[in-house]
């Protein structure tokens, strides 16, 4: 397999984890965002995924996109161990805290809507900086409260075993305390982000180990 | 099953869709957006989904949020007729062109940015309006290569029957024309959202035949 990832894209971060936490082996080919006006908008990068996107994966001739996407699909192909609980009710849990934060929070703080943010609508620095927070503290407090009252909720966001929206938690975590957000009032996100950062599959993924970080 | 549900919102819609096309009975417990600040930020809504946001899915005793975790879940519990189809390729197909609506598109033209967008960071009614049609022209625009340069797609997003990914097409293409947006260069889109609108489980989800429609 191979991961067309950028080390700090967190939709990339997400779908590392879960490669590592199925013990898969996959070949990583960095596309740099920013250099160059974003490698993800050349050509080369169109032509795989036309969405201009990262991540994409390579398996079996296809391209994937989406990492969420990606992610049932490495569970549907190689179901142990599982990101994703055996029961329905349960399933619809973990799916909705990874959207939660997957479409509730990351696509509003995406590098292409801040850009727009700066150069459309001439938000400065500071006004482009407590947007992000805005919606990482909107987002971040929703997903506090999903969890912290839902006696499901374990050393992981479900249960004992790290699943899918761990997978998801953790990149927004990262991205929160890179922003100098004040996620004071979000315990149960920070002790479960904190519980995974142990975790062999979570270090190996994180952006500052990545062969393109910076 | 009750479904807390807007008219107009198009996360709900994708559910009532889904719904309708398994040919599941439910209650729709309409939630006002606007009036009086907006129904799902009281604490009546706040306590049965805290992230403030519809749809949400009463079943089971349990609370089911995020569209498409509902649709999953609904798919796991009523799996005929399927709205996913049965390889795993194609699966994570259908889910990523679902993604590329659900994540990338709706929630950076969600009302809650829009009015942040204006009370925050001062932008015009225009301004407004050329953010909406920006995000639903590159989003839409990723969703026409994704459908028009695979073979798979037929008269629906995947094949011919109706899946998981009109259920998030027909909305956003209803957001993108109420907004009126150019959708001149999305044939393959438009002949889909279309094709689908002839379908009596699409036209009992539309927006304007609800009973909370205004």
């Amino acid at each position: 397999m191979k991961l067309h990832t950028y080390f700090r894209s967190s939709a990339a971060y997400r779908v590392r984890i879960a490669l590592n936490l199925k013990g898969l082996d996959y070949e990583a080919v960095p596309v740099h965002l920013v250099r160059g006006g974003g490698e993800h908008r050349q050509p080369a990068y169109l032509g795989l995924n036309p969405a201009g996107l990262v991540p994409a994966l390579e398996d079996q001739g296809q391209v994937l996109t989406q990492s969420l996407a990606i992610v049932e699909y490495l569970e549907e192909t190689h179901p142990q161990p599982a990101l994703l609980p055996a029961a329905a009710l349960d399933r619809a849990r973990v799916r909705a805290i990874a959207q939660a934060i997957a479409c509730d929070i990351h696509p509003v703080n995406n590098l292409r809507v801040l850009q727009y943010l700066t150069r459309e609508l001439g938000a400065s620095e500071e006004q482009k900086n407590a947007w992000y927070r805005h919606w990482i503290g909107v987002g971040l407090q929703a997903v506090e409260a999903m969890l912290a009252g839902d006696a499901r909720t374990g050393a992981f966001c479900h249960g004992d075993t790290p699943g899918l929206a761990d997978c998801c938690l953790v990149p927004q975590v990262f991205n929160a305390r890179r922003f100098g957000c004040d996620l004071s009032a979000m315990p149960t996100v920070l002790r479960i982000a904190d519980h995974c950062a142990g975790l062999e599959a979570f270090r190996r993924a994180a952006p500052e180990v990545q062969p393109d970080a910076e």
